[in-house]
């Protein structure tokens, strides 16, 4: 029973968590308690540009036995990685684990649309609601038009939470039903300005803990979420038994980013690797703020946004994190349209994988640079939904009219 | 590289395979050899209501290093298990290794969405599509309007081959979206008698090899099929370390379910295991062809199908195979009302499991059973496929309407 057991457990214990407490991360002498959770970034620490440092999970490294933690076979489950994570409170649904897809040049397609909710935020929902239960609220309050919601919704459902989503009107059809699934209350607030008050105003008065972000000119994030993240490192290292030269990471706020980045370096940091690979953000090029701060040396971007399909990770402003992944792997932002990810999306659905347009902004990223492969280590694309999530799938205009059951018709069609 | 390797080879050579032909369900004397597949059945045994012996596949059981094979840890990809399966010459997805969900009562759920084209299918297909390889065949056909028909477009692009889907007009729109993703020829032929003709001419004039069935009045089944299916009854063993009392089938031609029951059954004669599970079929009161041929007596039924929103499996005939599964198994037919199966849908939507109607008809069968669960092992329910597939889904009526952004209105919402 025991891979059973580990791929199910309904938490409660820490598991074996040796995380110590919440570190600055411009300042890694400051670090507090593991609770309160806080969701307005480090209160000791600022950055350059005066918004609060952002704060992530700081462990005792020490007392992790690595070789024996990554000697293990890969399960399904975040509870395989418990000493490097928070105490996970919450239950699973076997988030993780999910599989590297080779494609004919060589390219890894790391797909994260195998997850509990088809998304990558799966990793990042079963740390967050583990921080509400911990925390003691009674729920949570998630703004997100797509996968965030639905991954929140069912990892507070699962953990026996209330939820409210703040979802807009504009949702793609299929999504809206993806939201509404899990039995969470979506609020579908206009104007959208209006919602920011409104979560901080649920958290105050009903005590739901937002799963994500309190600071709407900047992005601080949640300090347990790219916890959950992270482990997309760890399973990358184990399959491949190497460092990737190169990881391409769709990229919005950044928080899978630095999450994926952070994975790396705790690898280093445990004597397991000897360097990290390259992390490389790829944003929609209708706004891409964190391609903007790293162009201007600031810590974080505010940027008009302008229309893109890649709803996803079509973001206005970045945060600090998103600068220290690519910074410190020696990794590069990238920009692409949307014509540059429906090439990408194009090729994957060629090679049996369909994937949603935001999520396919790393292999865009990747075959836009004109780097064929590189020499130092296999390259690793990350894809972190399905196309199920897209705003063109399942609008009537996709249906097909009947046609004719004569074999002209037919063959015809068949080319 | 061992796993990476693993999880993603691009076939080719026969892996190992101990397949040793195509044998007949009515006389396991006869054995046909592996190719050509033959879709119609056995061309020399009959069964008693005068309809073709379904083939499946035989293998040299006393080559397969079974204490080996079953040591090694889980792994994605049906390459994995390649000594118990026919050659898989088609390139694979990292199908499988889905993970197993428990419920507070201890139910079990195998979760399939979390495959390639997140269902079940996806095993089949890696089989199937292997087959036409095998056979030189251009291209494959398929009459689908759902997952298998996505799942199959999805290999056959892969693989390199054509591949030309009979879908119905009235498919629901995501999955109409879901269908035309993978670049298959969508032919949305009406009226849906004219399709049977149309497969078999486009198989006669252009050589693609229809993935499915050739026989209208019964289901025989494609020899190659449940090959596929059967390796989750392998991973289940893997990961419980036991054989669970029962296993819950949702039921349309019963191809799930033989193949289940062929797995269990192959630990057996492998010495592995001392009994196989009862193998439950469940299917929608609206049809429940196989339910009517165990009733009877019969090797084969045909019923008139009634509407039901559970569209995946709502059939009018059955095969020979899912009375096998049900007889040899000791296992017994439900028949499932959609009021039951939604009760089903909203209970795991609830644990965070969001499941088309149809892949929940073994957790209502389960549930209505009144079974509270077997004191021989555990109870197993396969889910297989994702809540985006039904026919309520993204439909323009699950859109919320804008409301307004006061507090008053916000608070009312959460109740």
């Amino acid at each position: 029973m025991k891979h059973a057991a580990g791929s199910a457990s309904k938490g409660g214990d820490d598991g074996g968590s040796r995380a110590v407490g919440q570190r600055s991360s411009a300042d890694p002498a400051v670090v507090h308690p593991l609770l309160p959770v806080r969701l307005g970034g480090c209160p000791k620490t600022v950055l350059a540009d005066g918004t609060p440092a952002p704060l992530d999970i700081a462990y005792a490294y020490e007392d992790v036995a690595a070789g024996e933690l990554f000697g293990r076979p890969a399960e399904h489950g975040l509870e395989r990685w418990a000493p490097l994570l928070p105490p996970l409170a919450a239950p699973g649904l076997g988030e993780g684990n999910t599989p590297l897809v080779r494609l004919d040049d060589g390219t890894w397609i790391k797909d994260e649309s195998r997850n509990p909710t088809w998304s990558h935020k799966d990793r990042l929902n079963r740390v967050t609601v583990s921080a509400a239960l911990l925390s003691g609220a009674p729920g949570i309050v998630v703004s997100s038009s797509g996968n965030h919601g639905a991954s929140a919704a069912a990892y507070a459902a699962r953990a026996g939470l209330r939820c409210a989503v703040f979802s807009s009107p504009d949702a793609p059809p299929a999504v809206a039903s993806f939201l509404r699934a899990y039995g969470a209350t979506v609020l579908t607030v206009a104007p959208r300005e209006a919602v920011w008050p409104l979560v901080r105003r649920i958290s105050d008065e009903l005590g739901y803990q937002p799963v994500g972000n309190f600071t709407p000119d900047s992005h601080t994030g949640h300090p347990f979420g790219p916890e959950g993240y992270k482990t997309i490192a760890y399973e990358v290292f184990l399959e491949l038994g190497e460092v990737p030269s190169d990881v391409y990471v769709p990229t919005g706020y950044g928080e899978l980013l630095f999450g994926v980045w952070k994975g790396f370096h705790e690898l280093e940091l445990l004597g397991l690797v000897g360097r990290v690979p390259r992390i490389h953000s790829c944003e929609p090029a209708a706004g891409a703020p964190l391609a903007t701060a790293l162009r201007t040396g600031r810590p974080t971007a505010k940027v008009p946004v302008g229309e893109s399909d890649a709803y996803a990770i079509d973001c206005a402003v970045s945060g600090y994190r998103g600068v220290i992944a690519v910074r410190e792997s020696g990794g590069a932002a990238h920009v692409l349209t949307d014509d540059q990810m429906a090439a990408a999306q194009v090729e994957l659905a060629g090679q049996g994988l369909w994937c949603e347009l935001s999520s396919v902004a790393g292999l865009a990223a990747q075959r836009s640079s004109g780097q064929a492969g590189a020499d130092d280590g296999p390259v690793v694309c990350i894809v972190t939904s399905s196309g199920f999530k897209d705003i063109a799938t399942a609008s009537r205009d996709t249906r097909h009219p009947p046609m004719p059951a004569d074999w002209e018709t037919v063959r015809a069609a068949l080319g």
